[in-house]
């Protein structure tokens, strides 16, 4: 298995702007993660083809030097000291940044400090666009990661079913999944939990109240959990005693679309075709009720790239871990949301989620 | 009571770069939030001297428009179509942006349409500075939100100490704690809690492990919690069992140098002229053992300014909350930190923390 530090050179371009590139500096915390295996908030990657060098302070030196892998770990005082060693050691002449996440003070202290050595900073999109590109792909490692986080999330389904009942909070909800998942094992939550009910259920974003359950409402639960770094993402829908005819229409037009989406699913196919097999669905009872994309990749963040929305012309590839969440909201009323996580293969793909999908009344 | 928006207008500089100031685009999540009242994952506050707004999509649409207090919601399709027609509503000619927390990609897009509008984007420090200075002084009610985490830390320490024993490990600790505090009502932890024990008690930030307990290790508990989005800070060391003669003159030196530096707080005191005050007894004795700052703001974030750093020129006034936090790190052996959150007042200050910290040996 080849190391993301070898995994990048293969795919970064040989030349920028007309210039070899022969060097990167990193500071976004899943970047840095995805390279030396260490989350730290002190942090720099320095790449050279060469060597590879991971940067931080004395607060994280220990831990860095115990679980850094793939690059030579420096523990600075001085940070732009160490980081124009390097680039002298080295005789770098092209050094990429990231231009989506640089904040923009960073891009003039370290762009300015590869300038006064003589190097050019690119700050076009090459490096989140190569980064981008091998994080897509997950190896078999990552994978089994998200598998681990998708299992805390599907067991935390199945403990919360007979939590469920007239009087419970959203906020309890919430809480009893979370604990319920950190004590599986989960190193954190992969988001702030949505569990959301009755006429809250339109805001797909909510956020957990102290509304207690009532019969008839529907519980839109949003959760996922985070194994090794690594998110898992999920969301199911439950009615408690009663469903009305509507809610039962609007349910299973979620479900048809979420379907009907997956079954679009494999390698080769365009993003934006998958959201439009969802979006065709629901648009034709329900138009302007799906306000947002139909899903997002995951791996060490909760969001990552490409997505299944109307825009991403990005081409569904095997090893890509991507969500399949349509949902209709119907405002101040109640709303609807499925969601699992799918892992792209060669003639389809695997359903990551294992949880049931089918209207289940509590 | 004045606004935050009324705030901003108050402390901003009427002229930057010669031009009169009239607006301001913020991105940061915790000055958006703190002008908005708002948290959310999708903002944009627009400050102009007629009106503010705060922009979102869709999904956090109806959540703004009932939380949002003191902006004009505004919930776009596309952003930057909504940001220019703010724009050219109010006519401005010059507008602020964040440059410390800005992405260069957001720099360049809403600063590139500014150009378009034939407005000045300035990216100096100006929007930072102002910021910085607003919410460095917090509010009566700022400082309740504060004092309510940080009740919520206290009765998590007085929670764990029956349950420290041999055999406990840190993340079963950690988690414990986590629980007790989330039960208690606050809406998430203020960080990763940090609970390391024994030899790796000399990792000032390390991550909490399956280490157990053993008679003798010290046990370093760096907590705390969030209410309303407001954190606290708090690390208490305990003893399991028993100490050495060594292990009691460390933790003697670390708790005489933070009351010594709690001694030296009071308006007008230099920041730095805190931090030596337990700098000097600390390295008398264990020169080059206590690497970082002696402490930091809080307030809706974990760290804020100014810091009692040996760097730092700022001036302690009254309604500053600011941690006291001195340790010493024996590498591979032992340490011990004690931290406390402190209100700056006129003629001292008053400690926000009231867990015990004479030495324990539990």
């Amino acid at each position: 298995m080849k190391s993301a530090v070898e995994r990048f050179w293969e795919a970064v371009p040989e030349q920028v702007e007309g210039k070899p590139v022969d060097g990167a500096i990193l500071t976004s915390a899943a970047n840095c993660r995805y390279l030396s295996g260490f989350p730290s908030s002190s942090r720099l990657v320095i790449l050279t083809r060469e060597q590879a060098y991971f940067l931080t302070d004395f607060r994280y030196g220990e831990a860095a030097r115990k679980k850094v892998r793939d690059c030579q770990v420096v523990v600075f005082q001085r940070r732009e000291q160490s980081v124009k060693e390097i680039l002298r050691r080295h005789g770098l002449k092209t050094v990429l940044f990231e231009r989506e996440t640089i904040p923009l003070v960073e891009a003039e202290t370290l762009g300015g400090l590869c300038r006064e050595e003589g190097i050019a900073p690119i700050f076009d999109n090459t490096l989140d666009k190569t980064m981008e590109g091998i994080r897509a792909i997950k190896t078999p490692e990552e994978i089994d990661k998200i598998r681990a986080a998708q299992a805390i999330t599907d067991e935390a389904f199945s403990h919360i079913l007979p939590f469920l009942r007239e009087g419970v909070t959203e906020r309890e909800i919430a809480l009893e999944i979370e604990f319920f998942m950190r004590k599986q094992g989960a190193e954190r939550i992969a988001f702030d939990l949505i569990v959301v009910s009755g006429e809250n259920g339109s805001q797909c974003h909510g956020v957990p109240t102290d509304k207690p359950l009532r019969r008839g409402d529907f519980i839109t639960m949003d959760t996922g959990a985070v194994c090794d770094g690594y998110h898992s993402d999920m969301t199911r829908t439950v009615a408690l005693g009663e469903v009305s005819e509507e809610q039962r229409q609007v349910y299973d037009t979620v479900l048809r679309a979420q379907l009907a989406a997956i079954d679009t699913v494999r390698a080769g196919v365009h993003c934006h075709i998958v959201d439009r097999a969802a979006r065709s669905i629901i648009e034709e009872k329900y138009p302007k009720a799906f306000g947002h994309g139909l899903g997002h990749s995951v791996g060490l963040e909760i969001h990552e790239n490409p997505r299944f929305s109307p825009a991403c012309e990005d081409i569904a590839q095997p090893g890509m871990v991507i969500t399949v969440e349509p949902g209709i909201y119907l405002e101040g009323r109640f709303g609807v949301r499925i969601e699992d996580m799918i892992l792209v293969t060669e003639n389809g793909c695997e359903n990551l989620t294992h949880s049931p999908k089918e209207l289940l009344i509590v």
